[in-house]
């Protein structure tokens, strides 16, 4: 009884507040008629203050709902009213009328949501089997339309019933669109908080230690010298105090600060206390509808919690979000720290773990560039002191080399190579497998780095005690999934009567196969392209060398190269989209169970296919380009008759650089730059010469907007997976050829501090405020950065062996060098080669190019010279050196593995002072709940006292006083931890 | 003053149960007098069952203390009731005492505790210190004694303060012993189980689904075919219903089935909570003393919970001991599974999860071993089919090899080493390679089973939301920690006026560097020792070469390397028991802070050490003998005399598996076995022949004596460590080296199915009842098995590749065979030397034994022919099998690496049914409190309805509704999840 006349007050809140805002009312009815009246009056703007409360002025908006209305328009308000008044008797015949209709149109009804899932809020094509179903109750105008008005009665019916508060609002400026603002009242808010586990501080408060001694001084000095580096964000509490904190809990509500019931749960906390409520709510259609299914069937057509303010405003009064914008989303402070603590109280922990991560990663990469760029510096430097290209560039050293291509290209002398052997050294000395070992080492200690900020974020944001599982608990399946098993259940009810509950394995194999399927094409797709450049490199290359312009020939190696780099970095963009929808699409296919796993799966895939798609290329360059070259009058040969391609003299590093340069560059030039800042500035740009067109400016319009009209013009949060992608791949650059580009960490720097702000001003600006999510750990991606650094190792650990010379130096140097020294290193990397037995009709056609004839020319190998008795064998230096690149590698990797896990084992996954801190606040609550207890048992002691001295003589009194203790606890009831 | 009167009664216990046991106290009295009286009387057998009770007969002994009384004999019973009245006030005096004398003995006192602390139970020094202090009380005669009786009143003074029940007993048939019963009353037990957030089963059941359709018929049949490996251990609830537990609160005691609260906790959980409640409880002398301090300072000697009865007992009435020692451990049952349900029951979580890891390890040796005699006999099989063996055996290969030693040696014929070529392909054939990569595997999957067995395990024991963490707060720092602590603070008080409150580096930096240097010297001692071997090798193969004796000289391989294995091996058995002293020795002086720290510490010296120990011969024997030899003309000699020791023919590899089995059989034979089962029996059969000699028989004795009396002669509990390590060693030999030792699981497999049982009648029958501790996981233990099968996958690949034969076979095969068999291999693999190029004086003395001159000889490397321009240097073939070798360990190891990652990705953790059934409980759990909740509200609402109508046209009714509510669920309050 009482639950409907609640009903009734909370559906007519304009009755409801007749006495408080008779200007508003009048308002209202005006503003159908007078459309161009200016703005809000001043007491409306008060009221409901933007938006952010209801027409009340009292109950703030926590969530808000968007439908479709179809007669926009005048004469709305007058219809809004009466509407309202009356939906209460509607709801419940239409909820009769649902239930009625749910047995006879089994089967079609499921087949027409899924129809029109894929974005159909805008167009509404009334299918005819709606209509006829919708014809028995005698409404034969639009009745889809209606049929989905019918299922959002009963679910706003369905979320009275939780306690929730609801005021609609279809009478808006934008035209079209319905409005259902939700509020949570305080009680909800307890008793889902306390569902929720939600730790919130108590009154208690306890001292951080901090150091002592010296080290006070020292982090005193730090702090006093980073200080510019912090943002200006205020700090409720002195940074040495901290409040303790604990579960919430209704029956435990004189631990918290309550004083203040408005602002106890920030306006984060109640958006997802909502949304909470939101997903639990079912409507009980065919098949159980949560809110997913309903937006994804269009119902409603978005469902986002509000911005708390806006950034452009110039009123007094400071907001979370402007806040935001002015000390985090802007470029001017990008030397400062994040305030990570003020994201995630806007964003909430998930988001806030991202940008932490995102920030953490950018501080670890300083060091990483700063070592890069030393090791490219002493490149630099040591240039000149580099025997091996001097002795290339020396003119003395008229080495005839043999040609690089069939007939046209012709014998060459080395030291027409001096430029790329000089330049080569930039990246090939010994000082890159150092910078190799270190950036493993460095990845080892990032990650260990963030779990110990991981660590310090759950301590200092209240999550110790919290469990991934719990949340898991609540995750519930997908719309799509349900779906399917309602399909399901109904093509097998005509077969037996059991109940089917989930999908096996044979519901999923053909999705499981395709998916195996595409994935696998695709990678073939990536190889394909991959094989594709080589052939356009080759070819091409055959064809420039034929050309008669002779600056052409010259040209011939730049050109080639440039132009198959920019073609790989074009076909990786594209591929990089493709493969992103591909990805999306399979796991649509998959129909997995819960959102997580539909997280999980769409991660794994896409980043599966973008790996693929951006290291292909590079691992070709790096392994095996030049290897399958062949010998001077065996060469091998593609399609029989273009020769497979050769590194430059000096090592294929050199080319590797280049490709890596080129797609990193290009990748984060075009792909974040571009893309990101561009076609944004775009889409507003088109929105404003529209808005031009239109009747009124954007501007005037933007201004006059409410709150929640304005956040539905942004566009809706998608998730963090794009961000993190995108620096996983990074990551992979920065860390798998780090051997081979030193100088990737600077560029990934510089990236970075740009991406930081960009992410911060897209989820600021251009986004709805995402539900806060509550999350202690990144989740996947900590498992695909430890495979990426895994990987890096034994990548690195061959590209030193195998790609740069430093192995074949070392063991020239230490085996077979006569003084010791790197003099006739080149000369001992090069083998003979006898030109009379070159194969008919593949010795080049300009014998004499050189000037003088050529009969022994060179080419670089380790085989037995044409007057062994094995000639053109493989010799046993290639042997001795083969064996020590191996050995390396197991070394290398085996070392630097060992390393990794001792930099893993030695710092600890929880910082020291967390551990106690931790350890500190635990005991202080036991303390707390202790003293509580003992304080009852007092009381009780006085008042049974005398009771208690009745009966001390006899050997039973102990149980009696224990009785009584216990039902003293009983009342008081504080001691449930 | 309640609480006084409480304490009054909890000390008379004989007093208070006056009206009920008359005979109970006509028999103490009595017994003083005629104490050959038979036995008890069939009453007082009842009243306290064997020493289970107290003497009422009522309350259970949960936990018993034992302290030293100086003077046994009789006369004791009456003095020990005029001694229970009075000692509450002469506690409370002396209490004072304590803290006055606190003030002027400062720093004399712990020097002296110290001095005592290492097992001074026994004999009791009376220092001058002590019977100083203690004269200025007057009491001069033994001031020590009775300043421990001063600690003791203290402390059960504070036992009584939290509510515990204690029965002081002097009067036993163990002269010299005073036991203190502890009784925990239903009242303590329950505060402290929702303190330990102990999760009990709860009154309502689920129904556990079972498989359907195939899967049950199939796991129906595979249940009675395994019906008779399960042990006769009835369940007490059927298997497919299981009570949903919850944790353990006063508030909520409506959900758990109280009807019988004596055995609602059993006496696992009763004798746990009151260690719990006896470690927090501290004596404030200087520093505070908790239990483990009394116990070291021979306050008490010994503290014990009580077994659950007697297992050779007759009666009636069965309890778990007595069904554990039945049908766990016994040998006649080894084919069975272990009843792990009631091994936790019994003894705890701890205690369950190592014997659970152990019979899954058991488990996961059969395959193993059945694959390994598998790998076996296709060796010997096709020992006749291996053509290198029988290149070498055919008497026409007359291949002349060079000596084996200087100038003894003559030349022999290769023929001559057939057996060995024989016997080595047992264990050096192909099938190998797949067995080290299966056993590889073989750890991977015995890893995931292991964590899928612990959740299932941690499932059905109910502690999936139990957290370590929760256990580590109650880590209480150890008794000499807080002492050295307090030392500290001492020294430092004359300085500052700072309390010192931990440890710093400063305090430990002696202790971490001895730790250091000793670890350093202990692992250099294994070194050393393995070099004296090969010493001993080396000096005794040349003098036996000497000797005249012929068969002396056929026989010096065999005499050789027998004893040269039996000395390793007992220098290994020695040094084993040396290491774990020293180990012990180091960890104590570190002065960890908890025991748990202790423990980690010690296990990480103790394992290091052992590991050593155990495998440092082996790794000599696989990987540097043989290596270092030199080649004919230039060997390599240690001392300048002693030429390094060469392997046999056919590699290294028979060698390295003769010195395995030695260790590993002679370890497990005599380590175990021979000390385990036999140490204990020759004790008892030393007590027993001086019980002979004692006043009455030991077997008598033994059944007139009280539960606490018997278990008092017990051996004290010391954990788990020295099980785990032995099983870990074992471990390392099954999977470290099992390319050459294909047969190691199988006598792992015979080792542990005895050492189950055995480590089972020990926890029965030979040790206290060790207190219950609750653990998850086998902590440290499973990161140590992970490593070493890390570690394996590493030297497998080393052994495979460099100790066996298999890739110059390989090699020769593929790339040297002129027909690709292995025709001509052994050929392939001898160099030529020219006897000619001997170095002077080292030239055999013999040249014509052979009975022709010898031109030529031929030995074992990859070297050119002495008529090659570069005579006996290293061969190409050296270094394109080195290639190879090194390629194959690349391979080998990233194959294996990511396979067993593979595995470990794609079994889950968490055993689907389980996450399931997790699941399930959770919502059924949620479910549960919801309808509470709904209940309560419900009847708030048909109260409240009245007052609701009143005022439902209101617009806020809402608000004062909601306020009813809240002050409903107060006053029920049970929605605290």
């Amino acid at each position: 009884m009482t639950e409907e006349a609640e009903v009734e007050v909370n559906l007519s809140p304009t009755s409801g507040s007749e006495q408080q805002a008779p200007h508003f009312l009048r308002d209202v009815i005006f503003h159908g008629k007078f459309k161009l009246l200016k703005a809000l009056t001043p007491e409306e703007n008060i009221h409901c203050q933007h938006g952010l409360y209801f027409q009340d002025g009292q109950r703030r908006v926590d969530y808000v709902l968007t439908y479709p209305v179809k007669k926009p328009g005048g004469g709305r308000s007058s219809r809004q009213s009466t509407h309202l008044l009356t939906e209460n008797a509607v709801a419940r015949s239409l909820r009769r009328g649902v239930h009625s209709r749910g047995i006879h149109s089994r089967g079609e009804h499921p087949r027409h949501h899924q129809a029109q899932r894929p974005k159909d809020s805008s167009s509404l094509p009334s299918s005819p089997v709606a209509d006829v179903e919708l014809g028995c109750l005698g409404e034969t105008f639009n009745g889809q339309e209606d049929h989905k008005a019918f299922r959002r009665e009963e679910f706003e019916g369905k979320l009275r019933d939780t306690g929730l508060e609801l005021e609609k609002d279809e009478d808006t400026k934008i035209p079209g669109v319905g409005f259902v603002k939700i509020h949570a009242p305080w009680t909800i808010l307890c008793r889902e908080a306390e569902f929720m586990k939600l730790k919130m501080p108590t009154k208690r408060v306890y001292e951080v230690k901090q150091s002592t001694g010296v080290m006070e001084k020292i982090s005193s000095l730090v702090s006093k010298v980073l200080e510019p580096l912090h943002p200006h964000v205020e700090e409720h509490q002195p940074k040495n105090i901290k409040h303790l904190s604990h579960t919430f809990s209704r029956e435990k509500q004189h631990l918290f600060d309550l004083s203040d019931k408005d602002y106890f749960f920030d306006s984060k906390t109640r958006s997802s206390i909502v949304f909470e409520i939101l997903k639990r709510t079912k409507c009980k259609a065919k098949y159980s509808m949560g809110i997913t299914s309903l937006l994804g069937s269009g119902v409603y057509t978005a469902a986002y919690p509000l911005h708390d303010g806006d950034i452009n405003e110039e009123s007094a009064e400071s907001n979370d979000r402007k806040l935001l914008y002015e000390e985090w989303a802007n470029y001017s402070v990008f030397y400062k720290y994040q305030p990570i603590g003020l994201v995630r109280k806007y964003f909430g922990e998930k988001i806030g773990l991202y940008f932490a991560w995102l920030g953490l990663y950018t501080q670890m990469l300083i060091p990483a560039s700063l070592v890069g760029v030393i090791v490219f510096l002493y490149g630099c430097a040591t240039v000149d002191d580099n025997i091996p290209s001097m002795e290339i560039c020396h003119p003395r050293n008229n080495i005839t080399m043999c040609p690089l291509c069939d007939r046209v290209c012709s014998y060459w002398k080395l030291s027409t190579a001096c430029g790329t052997a000089r330049a080569s050294h930039l990246f090939d000395n010994p000082a890159t497998v150092f910078f190799s070992i270190f950036m493993a080492l460095w990845a080892a200690m990032f990650m260990e780095h963030w779990k110990r900020r991981q660590m310090r974020l759950n301590y200092e944001w209240d999550l110790t005690g919290f469990e991934d599982e719990e949340e898991a608990l609540k995750d519930h399946p997908r719309a799509e999934y349900e779906f399917r098993v309602m399909q399901k259940s109904l093509s097998k009810d005509q077969k037996s009567q059991h109940k089917v509950e989930k999908l096996n394995y044979q519901d999923r194999l053909p999705a499981y196969m395709t998916n195996i399927v595409m994935m696998l094409l695709m990678i073939g797709v990536t190889f394909a392209i991959v094989f594709g450049v080589i052939l356009y490199r080759i070819s091409t290359k055959a064809a420039l060398h034929m050309s008669s312009n002779p600056t052409t020939r010259n040209h011939v190696q730049l050109t080639v190269k440039t132009t198959a780099a920019i073609i790989n970095l074009v076909v990786i963009l594209i591929l990089d989209e493709v493969y992103g929808a591909v990805a999306r699409w399979l796991t649509v296919l998959e129909v997995p169970k819960t959102d997580k796993s539909f997280e999980e799966r769409l991660i794994f895939k896409t980043f599966i296919l973008k790996f693929f798609n951006a290291f292909t290329p590079i691992i070709y360059i790096a392994f095996f380009r030049g290897r399958l070259v062949g010998r001077p009058g065996s060469y091998l040969y593609v399609f029989e008759s273009y020769r497979m391609e050769e590194c430059a003299h000096g090592g294929c590093l050199m080319e590797l650089c280049i490709q890596l340069s080129i797609t990193m560059l290009g990748k984060q030039l075009i792909q974040n730059n571009l893309f990101e800042i561009g076609i944004p500035k775009l889409k507003k740009l088109i929105r404003y010469i529209r808005s031009k067109q239109g009747a009124f400016q954007e501007e005037e319009r933007q201004k006059k907007l409410q709150r929640y009209e304005a956040d539905h013009f942004l566009e809706p949060f998608a998730g963090l997976t794009p961000e993190y992608m995108e620096m996983i791949i990074q990551f992979g650059f920065v860390t798998l050829f780090v051997a081979s580009f030193p100088l990737a960490p600077l560029f990934a720097l510089l990236n970075n501090i740009i991406e930081i702000r960009l992410d911060a001003k897209k989820f600021v600006t251009e986004l709805r405020r995402p539900v806060a999510a509550r999350a202690k750990d990144i989740g996947i991606w900590y498992n695909i950065l430890r495979g990426v650094a895994k990987v890096a190792v034994i990548i690195n650990a061959f590209v030193i062996s195998f790609t740069s010379d430093f192995i074949p130096r070392m063991v020239y140097q230490y085996m077979y060098s006569p003084d010791g020294s790197m003099h006739g290193f080149v000369n001992h990397t090069l083998s003979y080669f006898n030109v009379s037995h070159f194969q008919e009709g593949k010795e080049t056609m300009d014998p004499l190019q050189l000037g003088y004839p050529v009969e022994i020319c060179r080419y670089k190998d380790y085989r037995e010279p044409p007057w062994s008795t094995t000639p053109y064998e493989i010799s046993k230096e290639f042997w001795a050196v083969l064996a020590v690149r191996l050995a390396f590698v197991i070394v290398f990797q085996n070392v630097v593995m060992l390393m990794s896990d001792v930099v893993d084992w030695l710092i600890p996954d929880i910082p020291k002072d967390i551990s106690l801190q931790i350890h500190k606040e635990k005991i202080l609550l036991v303390d707390l709940f202790m003293k509580e207890e003992q304080g009852k048992v007092h009381i009780l002691e006085s008042r049974t006292s005398a009771v208690g001295k009745e009966n001390c003589s006899s050997g039973n009194n102990n149980n009696s006083t224990m009785a009584h203790q216990r039902s003293g606890l009983h009342t008081n009831s504080t001691n449930s931890f």
